[in-house]
């Protein structure tokens, strides 16, 4: 097992003033590959610290990935503190300030004194190049320990990784396997899950490794060997999968990194079926769950978001009746708009969402939490209601959770 | 100066297969009334590893503040693993079991023996009640430093610190005040800024500390003091603000927490104006922006998904000889998009959005990046070009970020 080790340099992350997605997104990536990744630290823009971080991390680590503290203004201090951990001077590399001239000019920008100087770096290093900015890695070496720095823009850092890093890494060390089998589940509480399968559990081999992961009324479980022979433990792993499978069949949606949202859309895709969308308290969020995918436009025709009555009624066709007898948030007003989005649009499959999402807007008959939800194609519309939370963007997601499950039920169904 | 750490035990962290958020959140709540974060660890769900950072934060830290490892099944050990360390046993608490026999009641749901274990605690420490979820926080303290225990569930530890753990923390100790003052600006990078402001922060007293914090596109200039004389230290932070501002106004668009989003919002509600957004590209991700922040029902009225041609003609009523001649991205069928929501919804202003977001989709005349936005109010319709990145939901956050300042520049004109 070669220990990776993950430090995020930044006062931001202290303050909480930003989210450290880094070591997350480089965990997965040093994970896939067969890198262990023992622990993840983050630290102020403080040269002690710094320096005490790099010296502790030298005596335990193979490899050290730094993020963090390349920018170009004052308060980035990481390059000039490795240089003085490892007592070197600096030197300008040349193709990596040929590489931030030629950044400038495509974009049309001008170039200053203090981009220049991103081409400044410790001479004990080798540089990786940043395709999409202007701070280059570094990589340097110590006794055996490699150490990584790179900027702290994710997206900056995770092309540097995927690109140039992981590569290098697979060529200087060679790692063993570690494989993880993912079975997603829905609808079902952590705790009547472990009762399902306590006995298969308690029967697993010592060797693979059992966890539970819930988030947002979904809970994954994960499966995790480690050897040299990744086809040994993958034929493991997946008998395994396939010894619990029969007792929880009906909540697994999906394997691996399979999400709610992915299954949908292959059934939808897979049935050559079209989705029209109304959302009235999730605002957009549905959609938006379904377009950040690549290839949504093969099966989404569009949305509208009526998050006012006036919308709902105009654009939708809801009748004002409905609303006024049975009011927005209600089983009429969702049949309503699933059925209208359905119409409007031309797809074979509506749905639609209609809620008190929060803070604000409860009232004793519908408290903050209270939702509908419906599904419309031309053989019926049906509508499901919750009591949710009082936690205006948990109701959100869970908003959408449900009427992924609904739909992907329903397609299951055809 | 009170030294704050916060642990995050999890496998999953480490796998890179869960978003570590808690320590952002927690951090951000540490800070605001006066400790100071010093490092934040992620680590394994593994006895000695526990066993060891405990030990080690118990030497450097006045608070410890440790998420995960809570949950009822196998693989969360925290509990055990602090029972070991305080060599204690451990107690069932009848506060705790009866407040998860309530939980599950009111929702409805069967209780299990394995829930009714959460209300085991090692016997030293003092329970803190979670009110969302089932697993108590737990308080200990060693020699003059506190331990916090708390579930890994988002919503949850941020209501326990909220609600319970950070009243009690201010009771324990009398932090001094760290104040922060942040300028937040847009569509200016990071290395002009500098430029523009170097005399002044050249010229900034030495207990004031300047950072740069770039984040798509836009730039937070954060100014950071401490001391015991709050009032004092806001002061000579205000005064320095009032000194940099002239140089930067036209970029500056807010102040603090400010979002870009939330100035609209205002400005829009100040104006008394309505909004209706057609969205292309962006796939619902605009309104998304909006929707997520209580009270955008005071200004926005919907939007529309018009993902498809079909339903950007019969919807918004772009012509189809307009999308045949130009193509659906392009500036005429964005200025048509914006208009057609502005009419269709009856709002004062109608904004809209299309492009390449990508991965696939590019042509040699509109690569992937290719974004047209546009802005419709009763005495003109607009539209700007942009040529974003390769990345798709980069360019999903780039071009609503777009969209953001196109409409305060034009409320500011109004």
């Amino acid at each position: 097992m070669i220990p990776a080790y993950i430090v995020a340099i930044g006062d931001e992350l202290l303050y909480g003033q930003t989210l450290n997605t880094n070591a997350h997104s480089l965990s997965k990536m040093l994970t896939d590959v067969g890198f262990k990744v023992v622990k993840h630290i983050s630290i102020a823009d403080e040269r002690q610290v710094i320096l005490d971080t790099v010296e502790e991390m030298s005596k335990v680590a193979k490899i050290v990935l730094i993020t963090g503290g390349l920018g170009p203004t004052k308060d980035d201090i990481t390059k000039k503190t490795f240089a003085e951990y490892f007592n070197v001077g600096m030197r300008r590399d040349e193709e990596v300030l040929k590489h931030i001239e030629n950044l400038f000019s495509s974009r049309g920008r001008e170039m200053t004194e203090l981009n220049q100087t991103q081409a400044d770096v410790p001479t004990n290093c080798k540089t990786i190049p940043n395709a999409l900015g202007t701070a280059p890695a570094m990589w340097f070496e110590k006794e055996g320990c490699i150490f990584i720095s790179m900027p702290g823009v994710p997206f900056e850092t995770e092309n540097i990784m995927e690109k140039e890093v992981i590569p290098r890494l697979l060529e200087f060390f060679k790692p063993p396997f570690i494989v993880h089998k993912k079975i997603q589940t829905i609808s079902i509480p952590e705790s009547i899950l472990a009762q399902k399968i306590e006995d298969w559990e308690n029967n697993l081999p010592s060797d693979i490794h059992l966890a539970y992961l819930p988030h947002l009324g979904k809970v994954t479980l994960r499966l995790t060997c480690e050897g040299d022979d990744k086809e040994k433990i993958e034929t493991e792993l997946n008998a395994q999968v396939q010894k619990v499978l029969p007792l929880i069949e009906k909540y697994v949606y999906g394997f691996d990194d399979e999400t709610i949202e992915g299954k949908v859309a292959d059934l939808l895709k897979e049935k050559n079926l079209t989705l029209g969308i109304a959302e009235s308290c999730t605002g957009g969020y549905t959609a938006r769950t379904f377009t950040q995918h690549e290839g949504a436009s093969k099966f989404f025709e569009g949305g509208i978001i009526a998050y006012s009555n006036d919308v709902k009624i105009k654009v939708l066709g809801v009748k004002l009746d409905t609303i006024v007898k049975y009011g927005a948030v209600s089983e009429q007003t969702a049949l309503e708009m699933a059925e209208g989005v359905r119409k409007l649009l031309g797809t074979k499959i509506g749905i639609a969402t209609t809620g008190v999402a929060g803070t604000g807007g409860g009232t004793p008959e519908k408290p903050v939490g209270t939702v509908w939800i419906a599904y419309s194609d031309e053989n019926e519309t049906v509508a499901k209601t919750y009591q949710l939370t009082k936690n205006r963007n948990l109701n959100i997601q869970l908003t959408t959770n449900a009427v992924l499950n609904l739909l992907r039920k329903k397609m299951i169904e055809m």
